[in-house]
C-alpha cells in the first residue's frame, strides 16, 4: 500500500503524497515547515479527516523545530500560533482539531523547558497519532465485518480509504476487511464531484487491492439502487455530532435519503476521534465552502461559462435518523446515538 | 437566441450547432447527407429529445435528396433504410421515432411518384416539425406558468432548453415564460455529469437571458433542498409511458426522491410527442448505455485509473407517483396520468 505521508528522519521533514495529481502521477510534497503542511491541507494535497489530523500533528512538530531554543513561554506561544494556522485550514473535519489538541496537551504536561526535548516529544506524539490511526482503522474494519453479508454489493462515496487516513481506511477499511475475510464483495464508487476523489482515489486503491470496483457518476446512485444493483452504503465522516448527525463529503446526504427510499442500510465508518461531543447536533457543524473554480473548471479547463455563480459546499450533514449504524474503532454504535456514541468513546 | 439547427436553402444542407464544444466555442456542423445527421445525433452534437426529432426529420429529407430520381418503391425502401439508421442512433428519446414516423406517413400519403416533389414535401414536413416544436414549447411555457409561484427558486437538471429543442425549451421554456411574466425566479442548474449539459448549456442559456442562475454539482441537490434553498424542481423528459413514468437524463430519479423527501413539487415538462402510449409503464423504456470514456475523462482529460469498470446509463426512469404534474404543450396533466395523459394527447 502506498504511503499517504512519511516522516523523513534523516531530513527532519514530512513528505505528503500529492493527492491532487493522482492517479496520473505519484509525487510527494516535501514539507519543511508548518506553513508547507497548512498549504498542503488547504489545497487538498492531503485530505480525509484522519489523514489531515496526522499531517497537522507532524506540522506542529515542524513548528516546534522552527522555533528552536527559546524559553518555554515563547515556545508555547509559537506553537499556539501554528495550531491556529493549521486548525483554520479546513473547518469541518474535527480530527484536525483533535490531533492538535492532543499534541498541545502533551507539551503542557511535560515538565521540561528544553525545546529540543519538547520537539522530540511532539514528533513522537505525531508518530503515535499516525500509527494509532492505522491500528484504529484495522480495528474499525474488524468491527464493521459483522455488518457486511457475503457477496455484498457496496456503494461508497468520495475516498475514505488508505489515502484519507494514515493507512487502511475507514469506509474502505471495512471493505478491505470484508475482502480479506473472503466475503466476495464488489464495490460501486461514486465519482464525487467536484474533485473526483471517488474516481481518482477510491477506484485506484481498490484496483490495487484487486477488489472489483465499478465507477459511477454521483447522479447514478438513485438508478443504481432502483435497479437493485447495490445492497448497502458505507461512507466515512468528517465530524459526527453527539446525536449521531454526521458531516461528510457533499452528496452523502442524498445517498442516505436514497438508501432509505430503497430500504438499504446506510453506514458511517469513522474513528472516535471524528466524534465531537461538544456539538449537540449536526446543525452547528461548520460547513466549508470552497472556491467556485473547483466546479467551473477541471485541470485548468473551463467547463462552465465565465462569470456563472456557483454554490460549492464541500460537505453536507446526514441526520442520525438516516444512519443505520456508526462503525467506530471502539465498536459499532447503533441508535440511540446520544447514549451509544458516548459509551463507545468511554470504551477502551 | 442562438439557432440549435438551421436549414441552408441555398446549399440544401442542415447546419447543427455543435453542442459538444459549447460554451467555449460556437461552431456549426454542416450535414450534407443523412449519415452526417446520424453521426451528429450519436456524438451528441445535437441532443435533447425534441431537437433530435427535428434533426432526424431534416436527415430524412437529406436522404430523399441523396436518393435522387428513382421509382417510388426504391425511394420508399431507401427512406426506410435511412429511418432505420437515424432511429437507431439513440434508443431512449421517443421524439426521434415520432418525427421519423410522421415524415414517412406524409410520404406514403402522397399520390405522386416524382421524387423531387417527395423530397420537397419531406423538407416541408421537417420545417413543420421544427417550427411546430418552437410553438409547442411556447404553449408549454404558458401552461407551466400556473405552477410557478412568484420568487420561486427552481432546480433543473441537464439541459431542457432552447438547445434541447428547436427553440425556447421545455423545462427552460417554463422558466423563460415565468421570467418573461415577471415572476422574479432564480434557477439552480445541476451540472449533470458525465457530459455537463447543465454546466455547459443550461447556465449559458440562462446567462444570455439574464435569468439568475447558480451552478451546483449533482451531489449537492440533497443539501440544497435540506438548506431550503429551492422551492420546486422542473426537468424535461425523453420518453413518458402511458402511466406517467418518465425517462430523463440520469440523475433525474434521484432528484425526484429528494424532492419528495423535502415536500417539493417535482414537474416534468415535455411536448406530447414525448409520450409513448404504446408502453404501459417505464419498465420497458429502453435505456441507452454510453461509452465508459464519458465517465473516466472530463473535458478530454483522463480522471480515473485506466481499466476501471464503469456503469454509464444515459437516462433513468422516474415513477409516476413521484411526479407532481406533467406540463405538456396541450395543458398540464396531473395524476392519474393513465387517463389524463391520454386526454391531453387527444386535445387539440
Amino acid at each position: 500500500m502506498i504511503d499517504t505521508m512519511r516522516w523523513l528522519a534523516e531530513d527532519d521533514c514530512l513528505e505528503l503524497l500529492d493527492q491532487t495529481v493522482l492517479p496520473g502521477k505519484i509525487s510527494y510534497l516535501k514539507c519543511r515547515d508548518y506553513c508547507d503542511v497548512a498549504g498542503a491541507i488547504k489545497c487538498l494535497a492531503v485530505r480525509g479527516a484522519p489523514a489531515i489530523g496526522a499531517a497537522a500533528a507532524y506540522g506542529l512538530a515542524l513548528a516546534a523545530k522552527q522555533l528552536g531554543p527559546v524559553d518555554k513561554i515563547s515556545f508555547i506561544a509559537g506553537l499556539e500560533r501554528a495550531v491556529h494556522e493549521l486548525a483554520s485550514t479546513r473547518p469541518t473535519a474535527v480530527n484536525l482539531r483533535w490531533a492538535l489538541d492532543r499534541c498541545l496537551q502533551s507539551v503542557h504536561a511535560l515538565e521540561t523547558d528544553d525545546t529540543g526535548v519538547l520537539y522530540s516529544f511532539l514528533l513522537e506524539t505525531a508518530h503515535n497519532i499516525f500509527h494509532g490511526d492505522v491500528e484504529s482503522n484495522r480495528r474499525l474494519g474488524q468491527y464493521g465485518l459483522e455488518l457486511i453479508p457475503k457477496g455484498s454489493r457496496i456503494l461508497t462515496h468520495c475516498n475514505a480509504g488508505a489515502l484519507a487516513t494514515a493507512g487502511y481506511g475507514t469506509a474502505l477499511g471495512v471493505i478491505r476487511a470484508a475482502s480479506e475475510a473472503g466475503k466476495n464483495i464488489t464495490v460501486y464508487a461514486g465519482e464525487t464531484r467536484p474533485l473526483l476523489q471517488g474516481a481518482r482515489l477510491t477506484t485506484w486503491e481498490l484496483l490495487q487491492e484487486g477488489i472489483p470496483v465499478t465507477l459511477v457518476t454521483d447522479g447514478m446512485a438513485g438508478y443504481l439502487m432502483a435497479k437493485e444493483k447495490v445492497d448497502l452504503v458505507i461512507v466515512g465522516a468528517d465530524r459526527i455530532a453527539a446525536n449521531g448527525d454526521a458531516a461528510n463529503k457533499i452528496g452523502t446526504y442524498g445517498l442516505a435519503v436514497l438508501a432509505r427510499e430503497h430500504g438499504l442500510p446506510f453506514y458511517i465508518a469513522a474513528p472516535v476521534s471524528t466524534v465531537d461531543l461538544s456539538l449537540a447536533s449536526g446543525e452547528t457543524i461548520p460547513i466549508e465552502e470552497r472556491d467556485h473554480s473547483e466546479v467551473t473548471s477541471l485541470a485548468g479547463i473551463q467547463v462552465a461559462p465565465p462569470g456563472v455563480n456557483v454554490w460549492n459546499p464541500a460537505f453536507d450533514v446526514t441526520p442520525h435518523r438516516m444512519i443505520t449504524a456508526i462503525i467506530t474503532d471502539r465498536g459499532v454504535a447503533r441508535p440511540p446515538y446520544l447514549e451509544n456514541l458516548r459509551e463507545a468513546l468511554e470504551r477502551l
